[in-house]
């Protein structure tokens, strides 16, 4: 196994003496990796020092702890488990052009995560295959998630906007939709808070999310005044590739190919805690993952579902948990255990 | 008093039997006003015959009834009743442009309301005085207040976009203002769906909606990128002027100058009532204005103070009042009835 402490160049003796800090200084994409290893404790919960917070500025005196905008669904042990990498198969033009758009952006993604050929899985089925002859370090994983999460966080937000400004515009009620779109782009960029927590991005790939967002946020708003069906299979799309990953970064995650984050000392950060409502003796890396995993999931199932719907007339048949009541979405179409969406007659009518 | 029924050239008598259909044919900007008095009933507060409903292909088989994305705040008689037209005193040159586009602004609306000199109000106080030698009419009042929300519902949703975006894009936290600003868009659609229920605008208005949004869609889009401080102030002043408006109406309700809505039989939409969840006996016209104005006062108050804020370092000291629970909003800034918002030391530090 890899010793953690060999591998901490950058660290001072005092430093060392409160956490480990681990840089990776050939790391994909420009990423600063600096994982947390707390000295272990034995009789507190409470952590004697602070992970690193990238935020310096702001938590000093000004910020303020925020209920969530959307309240995270909790998962069930049996969901998260559940959830399983799978591909609709592309039917009309438009899902064969939303596909293919998809594989563009696997394939900027894999060359952002500085893969090897020995690292890619079976590209015939690229989003259900996770084999791979070698896996991905932690630092590949991280710029993986955070490249993902700063582009997933954007459709949910173009596409809410744009139904709101549509039914201000045409005066009619929206049916629903809005809400789940803007609850999504929410739940996106939580992930994306949760992952900067354990690692600090370089200038290059700093500047490389911005330049991609400047593309993909003109390239969706188009897209979904065009054709919001196309839009909604896109990210079904991107979807399937987020479960994708999550499911292939468990699988290395479990099989110990990822020692710094299944060390027992790793803590994820206390936002990831807070916002998933994590329980006790739930909190290694592997847990958060399999909660991510479970929200990607539901991403896939809604905008497979909505891609399936009248854009216009139809309500959305997903709607927002927490306002149901406890148990209550039991029985509601479950867009998680879903991959392929529900077809437009298992929802509506 | 106006006679209901004499004017009501378009009703057939099988429709008379149901409602009092009443048309102003002449009416401002193209608008068709058709308000709806029900027959007295006695023993049921159950509607006999549905308002109409102006979304009829939708109401039919799928549409559903979904809780709000944002709970409506619970006002107080007091709160509502506090609530005055106020003016925040331009300061900077930022605050002037914003005051002087403002202006343009309500010059537009006076003439989609066709407006008449007698029906001006003193042009020196233009957010502040109320008093006019004649009342507007009805129909004048609904074209007002849904061009008024078809524009209020904009600045909301595009500053929340912008900052989610800009959060994705630094890889950094909001620090809260992005659910107030959606939640803010959203009341202002609530608003206008309201008065959406009340009549149907015709073509013109229609085609004048559109054209608005696509002018002030994108000049909030640019000046929230160039100045988010002033674009804040912009919608402050565009509250003062919303709280003006309303106030100016409640007064005439009261004056008993607008006999159609203070007839003892008019109802006000269903959809009003739920989301405002206004009590039995305080579901008249009246009191429905008496709410939305005390949202405006929210708007203008959380408005006047993000503008006083530095946009990217202060969090917003506003957090969606459901979250806090029951009777903790009180010790809480109260933006509703801080005119001219909160000055920074206020609120931060
Ligand atoms: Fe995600
Ligand atoms: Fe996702
Ligand atoms: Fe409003
Ligand atoms: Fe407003």
């Amino acid at each position: 196994m890899l010793s953690l402490r060999s591998s901490s160049r950058l660290c001072s003796p005092k430093q060392l003496s409160r956490a480990v800090q681990v840089s990776v200084l050939s790391s994909p994409a420009g990423l600063r990796l600096t994982s947390h290893v707390q000295q272990p404790r034995h009789f507190s919960t409470t952590p004697a020092t602070q992970l690193r917070d990238f935020f310096p500025e702001k938590e000093t005196a000004y910020i303020r702890k925020t209920p969530p905008s959307w309240p995270h669904h909790e998962w069930t042990e049996q969901e998260m488990l559940s959830v399983v990498p799978e591909h609709r198969e592309p039917k009309t033009m438009g899902d064969w052009l939303a596909w293919k758009l998809v594989r563009i952006a696997r394939w900027g993604t894999d060359i952002a995560t500085g893969i090897k050929p020995e690292q890619q899985s079976d590209k015939r089925k690229p989003t259900t295959a996770v084999a791979a002859q070698k896996p991905l370090t932690e630092a590949q994983w991280l710029v993986r998630f955070i490249f993902l999460e700063s582009i997933a966080g954007v459709p949910g937000m173009v596409a809410g906007m744009l139904r709101h400004l549509g039914s201000l515009r045409r005066l009619k009620r929206d049916n629903g939709w809005i809400e789940t779109l803007l609850e999504e782009s929410y739940n996106e960029r939580m992930h994306l808070l949760t992952f900067m927590k354990m690692c600090e991005p370089g200038w290059f790939m700093k500047s490389f999310i911005i330049a991609a967002q400047g593309v993909f946020f003109n390239a969706v708003f188009v897209s979904y005044l065009v054709s919001p069906k196309i839009t909604h299979r896109f990210v079904g799309y991107l979807e399937e590739e987020a479960v994708h990953t999550y499911t292939r970064c468990i699988g290395e995650l479990e099989a110990g190919q990822l020692p710094k984050w299944s060390h027992p000392d790793f803590q994820i950060p206390e936002l990831a805690i807070t916002y998933f409502r994590m329980p006790e003796g739930k909190r290694t890396m592997k847990d958060l993952i399999y909660q991510i995993r479970a929200d990607e999931a539901v991403h896939r199932g809604v905008n497979h579902t909505l891609s399936n719907l009248d854009q216009k007339e139809d309500p959305n048949p997903f709607v927002s948990d927490y306002k149901i009541g406890e148990g209550a979405h039991r029985h509601r179409p479950n867009p998680a255990l879903k991959p392929t969406g529900y077809e437009r007659d298992e929802v509506i009518g």
